[in-house]
């Protein structure tokens, strides 16, 4: 009996630690009013057992898109910044960008001029950064990036310009049983090497867009090769596509803040039981950007308002929802 | 105190129970012998803390196929049973098939003859079979069938011609913290209705192949068809890949039974750290089927074995390493 008991007191020490925890708010960020009142009932009433709303822990899948929804996405996505530091360090092994576009304009620094070739561009762009290494060597390459890059506005590092009331979020879902997923436009193995430290999400919970990939033998050892093609764009239809082919399970709550998040929430309403969508809208010129309907970047246009009214979905005011935006606030 | 006097009090009867399950034997289905002290031996050295194999809960991942190594897959694939049940179901709306190949064929029973045409006439069959319904729908078929239909030697449902000695060392490997996965050439929508229920395993740690989808609005509701076209084949150096996209992680522990899942093997083999690699091996005609290099289905050729014996990959004896095959053995 001597090990059961030394684990009883083991596990009394840890119970009483997530006691003392929870007389804490876990949505402490979060102003008391109806948005917050909407996440604690839901996630009360689908977590009891015996509530109509019940959903067995299993099938408590929520998706959270992940620029301008848990981390900024202003002046311009961060993945972006990424692929600009990229044809920087990589020029001086091709000096024929120096008169090729959209690189010439991108070496400038002129990044409109570079985007102005549109999808074409873009995707010359990705090529250019993205591909041509193992999965390893992109790894590595994201991870040195990440820890050294800082964004222009409040120079910090990239992961520490992440949304602390989403970041609490997060945990109060997992804490009541839910498994939390990204579901991003952005690449999948941009962000796989962060997530975990920075969300709390592992590897295999990211969802995102993606190029292929092809096995190889490199000097006896197997790799696999990123190839200049995309595989998959997870972004507005393709949100509930990706969902389908990696979770294979509907979301009962689904968190967006742009039209490229408007079929994710409508996939996730469609299924039967209690659900919740909710959209992020970026009202806070103050603490953080103010952007909408007009902006290129993350664009939260009139009729995602009109269908967000129609269809029950909260609209998460920045400004007026949330007590802090970032840990680093007023340090 | 209250409420943690009385946490504390189940916690106890919690733990009691997994005392009394662990004093039996985790693994009674397997014969004691190198094969299964290799399993345990490697369990033990990557979760006992301090071992310098110490590998942490999140990176336990285990990759698992399916047919040949976690259910039969004689005298052919259950998939290619299930598409000739559909076949024969959906053939009165298709009068053409009677004089049509691959169809005329299988609906005089002569599936040799239908599957003579080589991949595009299994192509035709997935088509007619797996595509042109939306995933629920898709879903319900599958679910129907699996709930009916019976293995031709066994007498038995498809889902209780699984191997109880690997159905063991799926909840062994959890129990001591491994997140296991399937990653099969099977279809991954005809997988998930079923493999939480019989494996354990949920819908999101299911990898295999699969077709493509498209986001539509049917009657005001959002649905996902199922388009006829191939998204991705999840076999052979496809393993990998599919690993990579759905995992993100290296496994490090890989467990099939053919040609098939020989990058599967490499792949895992390849990371650093400690790891297990072992294959199945079809040589109990008694009990289940004995068949190796010669077979079709299920390929196990001389090249796979001699790379089992220099890479130090454990081929599993069905006759000699398994005490059990079937739960329903002796019943």
């Amino acid at each position: 009996m001597k090990p059961i008991r030394n684990t009883l007191a083991l596990l009394a020490i840890v119970t009483a630690g997530l006691t003392t925890a929870y007389a804490q708010d876990p949505l402490s960020s979060w102003n008391d009013g109806p948005t917050k009142q909407a996440i604690v009932a839901f996630v009360a009433k689908v977590s009891k057992e015996g509530s109509p709303d019940f959903v067995p822990p299993a099938e408590r899948i929520a998706t959270f898109d992940n620029d301008g929804t848990l981390w900024c996405e202003q002046p311009m996505y961060f993945q972006l910044f990424f692929a600009l530091d990229r044809v920087k360090t990589l020029a001086p092994q091709h000096p024929e960008w120096k008169t090729k576009e959209p690189f010439a304009s991108l070496l400038k620094g002129d990044v409109k001029g570079a985007l102005a070739g549109g999808e074409h561009a873009i995707l010359e762009i990705i090529v250019a950064t993205h591909a041509g290494m193992t999965t390893a060597e992109f790894e590595k390459i994201v991870a040195d990036w990440i820890a050294t890059a800082k964004h222009p506005k409040f120079k910090r590092p990239y992961t520490e310009c992440i949304y602390q009331p989403m970041v609490e979020l997060l945990a109060y879902l997992r804490a009541n049983g839910f498994k939390t997923f990204i579901v991003s436009g952005g690449g999948i193995e941009f962000m796989r090497p962060w997530t975990e430290k920075v969300y709390g999400i592992p590897p295999e919970q990211v969802v995102g867009s993606s190029i292929k990939t092809k096995y190889e033998m490199r000097d006896g050892k197997p790799v696999l090769m990123r190839l200049p093609e995309m595989n998959f764009i997870d972004d507005k239809a393709g949100k509930p596509v990706g969902i389908n082919e990696h979770i294979g399970r509907r979301p009962i709550a689904a968190f967006g803040n742009s039209d490229g998040d408007q079929q994710m929430l409508e996939w996730t309403q469609a299924g039967s039981g209690a659900r919740l969508m909710m959209l992020v809208h970026h009202d806070d010129a103050a603490r953080e950007f103010a952007y909408g309907a007009e902006s290129k970047i993350g664009t939260f246009s009139d009729a995602l308002m009109v269908e967000a009214k129609k269809d029950g979905w909260t609209v998460i005011s920045m400004k007026d929802d949330w007590k802090t935006i970032f840990a680093f606030e007023g340090k």
